[in-house]
This record gives structure tokens, sequence and C-alpha cells, in this order.
């Protein structure tokens, strides 16, 4: 059992949790909770971490040894006092694992058709979050993010739901040459804009990309200009714009509900 | 200008951000920054406090007085550091205003048809406040709220964007007896539940009630097996639920989509 908060790999778990630097650098994340940590898959569980009060759970303990024993990495238990300072919620279950980084290419979002969410400085973890959540939900291909919040974020990996395993995403740092390559394999590419027609009013073509702007400011002009066509989600009363997440799924949806 | 963080005011602006039942023996609660004091209706408004610093944004602070000048209000000035004590936020605007608790009767909800949701436990206040930017977007009716967040918390008056003051929202203690008063008037209660049918597939009323759940136990039984129909939004993957307000939006936009 570790029982020094000065053991390196406290540290190095405490830096994979708050840096994206560090994240980014050793190709890792965090889950925390029975249920994040049951939906890792095998190949990508590097570590797993216990409190001692965890430890003696035996129904939720053996069914994280079984985890563990078949991704064949051990489980270090820890005191509840450092499990503490590991963790980065304020009411730990006592489990956690770091993860290797799932990696996805262009390639593998766009070779089999669908609909793809494109997201443009998306800063806020909880929506992130929920995009990839209600993205899987609504049997989307895949997201490709530029500029976004990190997707590997104790937050985003919350609110996913375990939705990080399994949508696919990658990455842009140029979105109109993302959008010229999507226009290659045939998408029909729809920005979410207050100045668009209509979404319930609008043909949207199967092969479908929607690109969803920043919280405060939308999509950039360029971008915007970018696409075929601006598609607005009509609003009532005196709202002014959506929750990025919110108009992200109702676009979604209303692709599924139309091809699904 | 107040200059003493003992000065009565500041704490008891302070007590109304906190504590729940301080806005609720007081009647107010508190919103901040130039957009949402500006949304405030002038009936409402009770006081305003500005931050030395912002006092001294010309444009800026000639809006906010004309905004207290309406309503027979002064508006007070406090040091930056008193200020950062009264704010909620991380990184205030330097303006608040303390805000009369608007108050709707379920026959204000119900007068005159349409659609309302019934939101049993919603705890995240985010959620919460979500629910009502995306409910006055899609043209709901109103909210009638059973053991939920505090409507009042700053984190959801923050996030409803100013929908707070605009869509009709009541509470209930006893959600049973709620729907047996929307029966009454005629309306169809659609309960969101895994084990319902279609949403895309099945029969929506006008005159439509929706219950939504807790974000993690869903709604009761007994609230299910009051509603007339059991409704799913239909998910692919393996996604076991929705965001509580994602799903909330969707059920109502799909009103919205057949009926506005």
């Amino acid at each position: 059992m570790i029982t020094g908060k000065n053991n390196p790999k406290i540290k190095y778990v405490s830096q994979l949790q708050k840096s994206a630097q560090a994240r980014a650098d050793n190709g890792l994340f965090v889950v925390e909770g029975v249920r994040l940590t049951r939906e890792v898959p095998a190949e990508l569980l590097s570590e797993v971490f216990v409190s001692e009060s965890f430890s003696q759970k035996t129904s939720d303990f053996t069914e994280i040894a079984a985890v563990c024993e078949k991704a064949g990495i051990s489980c270090e238990t820890v005191t509840d006092d450092i499990f503490a300072k590991m963790s980065d919620t304020k009411n730990p279950q006592g489990i956690l694992a770091t993860v290797r980084q799932p990696a996805w290419s262009f390639d593998d979002i766009t070779a089999s058709g669908g609909a793809v969410l494109v997201l443009e400085e998306i800063q806020d973890p909880g929506n992130l979050g929920t995009i990839l959540r209600s993205s899987e939900a609504a049997g989307l291909n895949g997201i490709i993010m530029a500029g976004c919040a990190d997707i590997f974020n104790p937050k985003v990996v919350r609110s996913t739901m375990g939705s990080i395993f399994r949508v696919p995403f990658c990455f842009t740092d140029n979105i109109e040459k993302t959008i010229a390559l999507l226009h290659g394999r045939g998408y029909s590419v729809y920005a979410a804009h207050l100045g668009g027609t209509d979404l319930y009013e609008s043909d949207i073509q199967k092969k479908a990309a929607f690109l969803i702007g920043n919280e405060g400011r939308g999509l950039k002009d360029a971008t915007s200009a970018a696409a075929d066509r601006l598609i607005k989600i009509p609003m009532s009363g005196q709202v002014e714009s959506l929750n990025a997440s919110i108009a992200a799924t109702l676009l979604a949806y209303e692709w599924c509900r139309r091809n699904l």
C-alpha cells in the first residue's frame, strides 16, 4: 500500500488530473469511479489505484480486480487521505485509473459516411463531454475538434459518461482545410448560425457535417463562409442563442430522426 | 461608497448568494453582469451594486444608471475588494443586483394550453438553468418543479441567460396531485422513460405535459405510473441515458417542431 504522499506515482497522477500538457506529454488521462473504469477498453488501461476504504468493499473491489486482471495490470491501494489528493472530485468513490489516450484519424471518422460534428473552440468542459455523450446516442460517426477544451480534462471525461471510449474523435488546427477535405469526401457542410434557414424546414443530406461554434461568439465568419448552408434552430421568446451542447444535440438528433 | 466589509448590506448580499433559505426568507435573489441586470423587469429590481472599477466604465455605467433610474432605485458603489467578496463568480464584471423573486401560479402556466415541463428532483444547477433557457426557446408555456435545486441559486440564474424572467414556473410538493390537476385541465401527460415508446414514432397531443426525472435515478415509479404514456428518446451505441437538460430539450423541441 502506498502511504507516503511524496510517492512519485501520486504526484504523477495529480499532474495528469491538473495539466493538459502533462496529459499530452504522457499520452495518458485519468478516469474515476467504478462505472467509468469498467468501461475503459482493456488495451487502454494503464494503472489502477483504489483507496483503502474502497479495497474493503468486497463486491466493487472484486469487480475492479477482475478488470485489472483482464488488462494484465496490478491494482495499487493507497490511504484514503492520499486518494482524496489524487482525486478530481469532492466525494471520490475511491477508484481511479490512468488510461492511454485513444486515437482516431480523419479517415476513421469519415470512411463510412453518416454524420459528423465539427466543433470550433467549444470551451466549457461540461458542454464538450455532453456533446460526445449525445453524439453517440444520436448515432453520429465522430467529432472533429478545432481549438476546443482538452477532451481529456477530468470534467469532460466525467460528462461523457463513457462515450469518450466509443465516439471517434480527432483534432484539426485548420478548420477551413478540414471543411475542404469533408467536401472532397462528399459531405454537405452545415453551419449552426443565427442567420441561417430553419432547421426543420431545411433539407439535410445523409452525409452531413455540422459546424458548431464557441459558446459566446459562435462560429468564426470564415468558418461559416466555408459551409454549404447556414442552419438556424428556431427559437421562440427573447432567447438569443441556445447552450452549445443543446444546439449540437438538436442538430444531431434531427439528422438521426430523418436518417436512422 | 461602501468601503467596510462589515457593512450589513454586504453581508446580506453574500447570504443571498450562498443560502437558499436566506433567498426564500427574503423573497430575493441575486443576478450578476450587465446583460442579466438589464433583463430584470423594473418592478422586480431591488438594489444595484457596482464596483469602483465598473463605475468608471462610462458606457456600461451609464446604461446601468438608466436601469436604476427607471426602477426608481439608487445604485451603490463598493470597493473592488468588497465587490469580489459579494460576487459568486471568479471574474466578476463588477455589477450585481438583488431582485424580487418572480411568482407564477399553476393557473398562469396552464391557462392557455400548449406544453409544460414537470421536473422531478433535477439537482444540477446548470441543468435546471439550461432547461429554462431551452423551454423559452422551444415556446413552452412553463415549468413545474418538484424537489429540484433552488431555481434562484446563482448558477441556475446564470445558465438561464435571462429566461428566468420570462418562462413562468411554479413549485409542487405533490407531483401526483399535479399530474391529476393537469389531467383535469385536459393535458396528456408523457413520462421520459427508458421503457417507453420511441419519441419519433409516438403521437404527442398539442396540450402536453412532459415529466423529466432526476439525473441519476430518472422518474420515481409512482410518477411514471401516473403518466398517460412512457416516451423514450431513441439512443444508439451503448448510451444508457442522456443528460437531463438534453432530454428535456429534445422533448420540448419535438413538441415545438410538430406544433409551432
